[in-house]
Formats: C-alpha cells, structure tokens, sequence
C-alpha cells in the first residue's frame, strides 16, 4: 500500500468526498467505477481512508492505493499521484508514503549527505557551492571562475543549468579544463574542491556526458530531473559511480496556487527516491518564491529515515545572499549545502568573496559544541 | 533568434517593461546584468522586443534569444522557456518562433498526419482511437478488449497510460497477446486496426519495449512525454521507426491559472517538435479543463506548416462522448484522430458501441465533398 495526502480545495460545487472518491477512480481505473470488473476495483481502484476540513473550503484527504498501481517505476509512481488529475484544480500533494517494497526496489542516493562529506573532505560544517556562469562564456573563462572560486575555499563548484554545451563552451572542452582548473587550484591551496559538471542532456549523449565527467576526474555531476527525465536520473544513481546533484529547474510549475505537487514532497522526497544526494532547491527571500514552511519540509524530509534510503543533502540556492548564510546556517544546520552564486559575482573579486565566504562559515561552526551528522541537527 | 511570446500578469509592484527584462535576464545570464561581461552580455541576454498592454494587468511581451542560448537541444530549449522563471509568478508563455536552423536540427513526427493515415488505410475520414483499459485487468482481458474494439472498426487501439508492467499484465505478454488479437480481428474484418502499447517506462526498459513492440508487429506506440523525458521521445521518433502517439499526463501543472506554458505551445510546438505524430489531449468539455481556443490552438500549430517538420494529428480525448463526436468532427474537421473511451466502456458491448461510433463517422465524412488533407482543413 502507499498513501498520499491532498490538500483539496473544493469550488461551490464541489463536495469534499466525491472529489477524493473521483480522484482515486480518476488516477487508477480512469474510466466510470460501474464499467469497471469487480475484482479489478476492489483491489486497484484507491481507497479514500480520511477526508477532513482544514479551514474554509480546503480539506485534507488520505488515499490508499495498491503497489500494484504504482507499477514498478518511479515513472508510474509520478502517474499515479499527479498524471490525470494535473488537469482538474484544486488539488495539491502534500504527503507520500511508501510501502517498505516499494522503499526497497529504489535505492536512492548513493552517496548522500555523509558520502558527500567524505568527497570534500569536510566532516561536520556546512557546505559550499557556487555556480560558474553566464552561458556564453569561452571554457576557458569559464575554468578561470572555477579555478578562483576553488582557490577561494568552496567545496562544490558547478556548472549554471543553463551552460549545456553551447558553441562558445563545449561539453568536453569545457569539463576537462574546468576539472583541470580546479585540481590545479587544490594543488596550491590543499583544499579538495570539487567540479560538478552539468550533464543534462540528449538522451543518447547523456552516457556519453557520464563517461567524459568520469574520465575527466569529475566525482560527481548536476542534472536536471524535470528535464532530463525522473527515471534517467535514478539510472545514473544506480550506475554512473557520480555523486548527482538536481537542480530545479522547471519545478515551479508544480507549486503554484492550490493545485500542484508540495515542494515537500518533489524536492525532499521524489528527489531523494531518485538518487540525489543534493538537492538544490530555492531558497526563501531570494529571487524565487518558496516559503519558511516548504524550505523546512524539503530539509526534513531530504534527512528523516526513509527505508533504507540514505539522507540527501539541502541545498538552498537561488539568491542566496553570502550575508546572509549566518542566519541560514542557524536555521537549517550544519547538514546543508548553501549554493551562493550571483552575491559571489557581485563583490568583484570572487575568489576573495569566496574566502570571506568559507572563512565565515568556518567560524560559525567551530562556535558552539557542533551537533553531529544526524536527521534533525538541533537549529 | 528564437522569440517567444509571454502573458504578464503584474502585480500592483511589479512594471511590465521591468519584468520582461527580468525574463530576460534569468532565463539566460541569471545573474547581475552589471556582473556579465559585456560582449556575453550583447550576445546572449535576451532583448525584449515589444511589451503591449492586453488588457488590465496583463501583458504581452516578446523576447528574442539568440539560437545559442537555446543550446542544440530541446531540453536546454524548454529550460530557457520556463526553466527558472517556473519558480516565478504571472508569467504564461504563449507562442514560440524558432529560427530555420533550428527547426532544421529536429526532423519533428517521423509519420504526421499523412503517415498514421497510410498506417490506417484511411485517407480521408477522421481516425477513432480507443484506450484499452483499466490496470489490473490480465493481459489476456485486455487483448479481449483489444480484438471487440478492433472487430468494431476502430483504427487505433493503444493502452491506458497507467497501464504499463503491472505484475497482471506483463508488458511483453500484453503486447503480444493484444497485437496477436487485433491482427485476428483484422484478418476476421479486412481492416487495418492497430494496436499502440504505452512503452513509458524505465530509461534502461525503453529501448527493450521498442524492440519487443516492433517484434510483435506493432506500428507504433504510446509515450508520456512529461514523464519519459521530451529528448527521449525526439529519440524514439528518430530511430525507432514506430508511430508515436504522445500522452497528456502530467500536463496540467503547465495550465493552471496565469502562469506556465499554453496547451497550444506545450501540445501544438513542442510535442510536434520531439516528433510526436499524434497528440493527445483533453478535449473541452471533457473530465478535465480546456478551453475551445486551446483546443484550436493545438489544433492549428500541429497541422500549420513549420519548417520542414510533418503535420501531427491533433487527438482530443479524455471525457470524449462517442455521441458527440460528429459536432467535434464538424468543428476540428476530418484531419483529426478521436480518443473515445469511457463512452464505449458505458454501453457494455464495447464491439457494437465502436461499429455504431465508425458508422457514425463514415457517414459524416462522405457527406459534403471531402476537404483534403491540408494545415487547415474547412470546418
């Protein structure tokens, strides 16, 4: 059995129960529950277990529904929770849970938050991530930004989602001179900075993308689920040997007004379940619109226990002001990794904006006794 | 160039010449204008071309991107159209314009409208399709259904999009025994039927789904775009010598309220686009919500002619009353495929309701002097 949890907001016309009853015919047997065999509906067709009033005309509801619904992909799983009714309103995914099979048959990150830890070398602070950008410059500009942001101190450094393989910057030109950029930095500075390169791509130069970031030196790469294909990416989990970070991109369309998938629910657990071991998400007050409730639902469910899935690790972006990381820090603990890109950009010099960055973080760390890797790290 | 065309909706803060720059900003440089050397800056920031007030808050703006920043590919494309600004508000885009070359590099449905009507023998009535259907049923119920919808004349039989490889119906064993039963039907009838499995699967399952489809005999096959991946489907259409009918699921998140992408530019260009021949999607007045100018917008930008690419066949289903076809034939005129299905299912002897639906149409088509097939057929 897995359940989902929706948050219905219902029109004048529309009773709570029927919506929830038309939803788990609408999603499984998709056609009237009369024309439908008996032992068919009895088992597929889903059970509402639960409808109650939130406030005003929105209520909760809790569906059940046979594995065997959600096939044996995480394609069908997506299907099932949203496929068909993306097209009615007001309905909004607030919860998934999964049964331990189902659990069982993902394998999820493959690294996760303490193997990302174990690739830069950096046991219990917050991480640092920055993006090297615009599209349009050379690979050669592009490795320069790499080299300084890795001499500066940063942990991650990675490709923007909009450099793909444009003329100006070729894929494999690109990743080996930027790797090469910044294993020359640690070579001088001893740091461990690593290059993600962005490998969303066609689907035949995909592998092709895995094998020259593997070759290069890369140890892991970003992609973009919503792009590349949710099932894509948890075959490069399972079998590149790369640390995968997921960039949101296109995500927003799930999250706007009543109707949608909770940013919960996408980043901190569709994401995970394919095998991010980061998952870059927009932060609240930066250029995106997120609330405080969503980024700390994203954190909790990206670090709870989940079957035997590994804890994937935050990574607020999007405007993340370098000011402000301090603060986030406080609130989100040490098992986050801050993407901070164009407040680097703005100070000018960034591998100087990069130092003060980590050396701020460093302080803020050392501070206090550090709470231990863990699902819930005290704020 | 490319141009695309936005609906901004502006709130009271918000000025529209502001936010169109800001458009063109984040879907490109995503970072300060001021932190973006000059010579990338006049390349690749998009220019906005024209902002017009439409009427009240919203807005229309065109804003022309140089090819480069659309990288070769159709997923860097649909990531400078929406990615980031997903995570915004109040921005729909509403047409699409590629450049020659660019429209060159995707040779778009491999079939279109004049293939899938060779495939079924047709060359002038509007096609029926049907869906076989629900999940959970054996793959031996299914082919039953498959064989009657056959036997009653229907040209296209394809799956549900939730049936996919559930332990109750095997995909291998399902398409085999559903193609075994149409082409049965079809030698017990003289018609040219044919059976489209959902090959929507798994990244590593695809390739073996096409093969044992093709195997079997098949002609073509079901995809969800959304969820496989839009360049795995560009893929499919390049080499998989199969027809491909797309899927709407998962769509909707695109639709809602005053922000996303239409149904004329996500349904019309882009499924056109990654090669699709048919289209599916909901028809107005259906289960689900659409206008009658989304539907004629599909209508028109998968028949127009665009660069090289081949017509694709609009196909409106989900809620489609078999009783209603001939007011819709009439309205879309004949160069259109019909997804009936619940309506079948609703009057029990699905072979006579599909007999009784073909007759229907047959008799509508050799009504008035046939209109050829053509980008816009006379209503």
């Amino acid at each position: 059995m897995l359940r989902i949890t929706y948050q219905l907001t219902c029109a004048p016309h529309e009773e709570p129960h029927a919506k929830a009853e038309d939803i788990a015919l609408e999603q499984t047997a998709e056609m009237p529950r009369n024309t439908v065999a008996g032992d068919v509906a009895a088992r597929l067709i889903g059970t509402v277990e639960m409808v109650e009033r939130l406030d005003g005309d929105r209520w909760s509801a809790v569906i059940a529904y046979d594995d065997e619904a959600a096939g044996a992909d995480v394609l069908q799983l997506v299907n099932l929770m949203f496929g068909g009714i993306s097209m009615k309103s007001g309905i909004g995914i607030t919860d998934l849970e999964l049964s331990p099979a189902w659990l069982a048959a993902l394998p999820g990150p493959a690294y996760g938050i303490a193997g990302l830890r174990a690739l830069c070398g950096v046991p219990r602070r917050p991480l640092l991530c920055t993006a090297i950008k615009p599209m349009g410059l050379s690979a050669g500009r592009l490795a320069d930004l790499a080299y300084h942001f890795a001499r500066g101190g940063l942990d991650v450094v990675k490709d923007d989602h909009g450099v793909t393989s444009q003329a100006s910057a070729p894929f494999a030109e690109r990743v080996g001179r930027c790797q090469e950029a910044v294993a020359r930095a640690n070579a001088e500075t001893g740091g461990r900075a690593l290059y993600f390169p962005n490998v969303t791509g066609t689907a035949p130069q995909l592998e092709e993308r895995l094998e020259t970031a593997r070759a290069a030196g890369c140890r892991g790469v970003l992609v973009s689920p919503l792009l590349q294909g949710l099932d894509a990416v948890r075959a490069m989990a399972v079998s590149s040997g790369l640390a995968i970070l997921s960039h949101p991109t296109l995500a927003g369309v799930f999250f706007h007004g009543d109707h949608g998938i909770s940013p919960g629910v996408l980043f901190g657990k569709l994401y995970r379940l394919i095998g991010a071991d980061g998952v870059i998400y927009p932060n609240p007050g930066g250029r995106f619109q997120m609330s405080d409730g969503a980024a700390r639902a994203i954190n909790e469910n990206l670090r709870a226990p989940w079957g035997g899935l590994r804890p994937a690790m935050p990574v607020p972006g999007g405007g993340m002001d370098a000011a402000r990381v301090p603060h986030w820090a406080d609130l989100y603990g040490p098992d986050t990794m801050f993407l901070v890109g164009s407040s680097l950009y703005a100070q000018g010099d960034v591998e100087r904006a990069a130092r003060r960055l980590r050396e701020t973080v460093e302080r803020l760390i050392w501070r206090p006794a550090p709470a231990p890797p863990s699902p819930r790290p005290a704020a």
